[in-house]
């Protein structure tokens, strides 16, 4: 395995634009960010997450290059909800009960307007906390202050083992 | 940058777990298979994704690892998001007139069953083909045949330069 | 209370329009099919509903007529959502375990063309079948054969009384 | 036409609950304000909205009573929905330019409470502004301050004959 990684990332050395090695640097950084537990999951490595839970909102910060380019060159769709489901999963698991987690059963997002600026930043807030169920809303702002997406999304309480 | 990328990559080789070092080949592949031409952006190289668009549908598939994982240790939805949208994304590229690129405007996603098997395939189909915008389908099945995830999607038709 | 709608009936008779008098025949008709119990919900009778439901789908018609008009002359969004959400939900607590009830919790869905012809019919299907929840497709077809509207619901079980 | 609905109202006279007739007596006033222009729609009427439609916001309000109730004898999701998509259409329509009309193109509602209190009102406010599409949202409170449902929406700008 350690081969591999060695042999791949020579090749990638060799052959890989600035824009390649940029990518992979970041991803690097991520990664080794997470053996310092400053990421719980494989996903917040690689996008470079950066949370901030508070009591009653959650925002989630990560860096705009192109790792998150789509086909078109602007931020692909499922990265800005990906930083949506995960900005109100963390706000849903903090407000979730003892012993509980809260996964996504359902999401919905507008895309209004292309992501703008070096960084993009998704903010949760609280429509419904049930019992069993909770829905919140997520917003990410371009720098003009205006929306660039809006995503809501039904989570379900599960017990964690 | 490149004595950053193999100081980093030195890092992991010493300090990494075995996952993060799967985590870390996985993504070098798809890196170095993008300077190979198999992918048009970073998102489907850092997943691994294979496309297969024929007339009337479209499929994309990716393999299922640590890579996806959110902090309960499950495919976060917010992958699963990305693999759906970009099956419907390619199916409406490809059917968006000469000249005319598609853009995601909704997505709605219904996740039903956690991911199983050792790769994700998503499946999409169109809807409604307008003259503005289009509305297409897709799901992911797991390997027992039964939905895992089911979204829909809003496009919006651009002029490429 | 007899009294009042005797003197709202005549006023209507003498100062309302041929439109205002077929919308309200029309809801006549389905109080009175109510009271000969072929309707179990007053938005069924006064929408004039026909279920037909089957093992593994359920459609719902109703015609089409002014009473379904927004203030732009064309079917209020509202109107098809219902009827969508009126097909899902016949069908869910059709499928529904012995003693339990089927709830909407959440619905999507995407207008496409204008509703045309003289009745409109839902037919809705299943996506997921779970221990507490379902998820479920519907469409309205046009006379050409194209999609006028398509949505999708989940559906949270409930125990009845 | 008039022989007709003398005869159906007759009937209903006769044969109708107490129930049915409060329904008919609702619906007898709604259409007659319609005459009197106070509703612009025979769904407003039938449903007896009253709006409120300021700068940045849009309020409807609406009777909650059987006439709304689905066959579990709760408010019919497509009634909240209905409620929902007119307070934000409302909206959109009196923020689109002269001469430009908006209509649904995609809704998606949270239904999270069942409705309570003798009427239910749905405010709108804007998401999203652009050019050809909006974005809305819009939620319908309970008497206790808690969200009951919320819904957002694309809106298509078109042009008015």
């Amino acid at each position: 395995m350690k081969e591999d990684v060695r042999h791949l990332t020579n090749k990638l050395l060799t052959d890989g634009t600035q824009e390649d090695l940029t990518v992979l640097k970041q991803i690097l950084t991520g990664l080794n960010d997470k053996i310092n537990k400053k990421h719980t999951s494989f996903t917040s490595a690689l996008l470079n997450m950066e949370r901030n839970v508070e009591e009653k909102s959650c925002s989630i910060k990560m860096p705009v290059s192109s790792t998150l380019h789509n086909s078109l060159g602007i931020v692909h769709g499922g990265m800005s909800a990906t930083l949506i489901d995960t900005a109100m999963g963390a706000l849903a698991n903090q407000l979730a009960p003892e012993g509980m987690g809260a996964v996504t059963s359902q999401l919905n997002v507008h895309f209004v307007q292309p992501i703008s600026g070096e960084e993009m930043t998704a903010t949760a807030s609280i429509l419904h906390q049930g019992r069993k169920t909770m829905v919140l809303e997520a917003s990410i702002m371009n720098p003009d202050g205006k929306i660039a997406a809006h995503g809501t999304g039904s989570f379900y309480l599960i017990e964690m083992k």
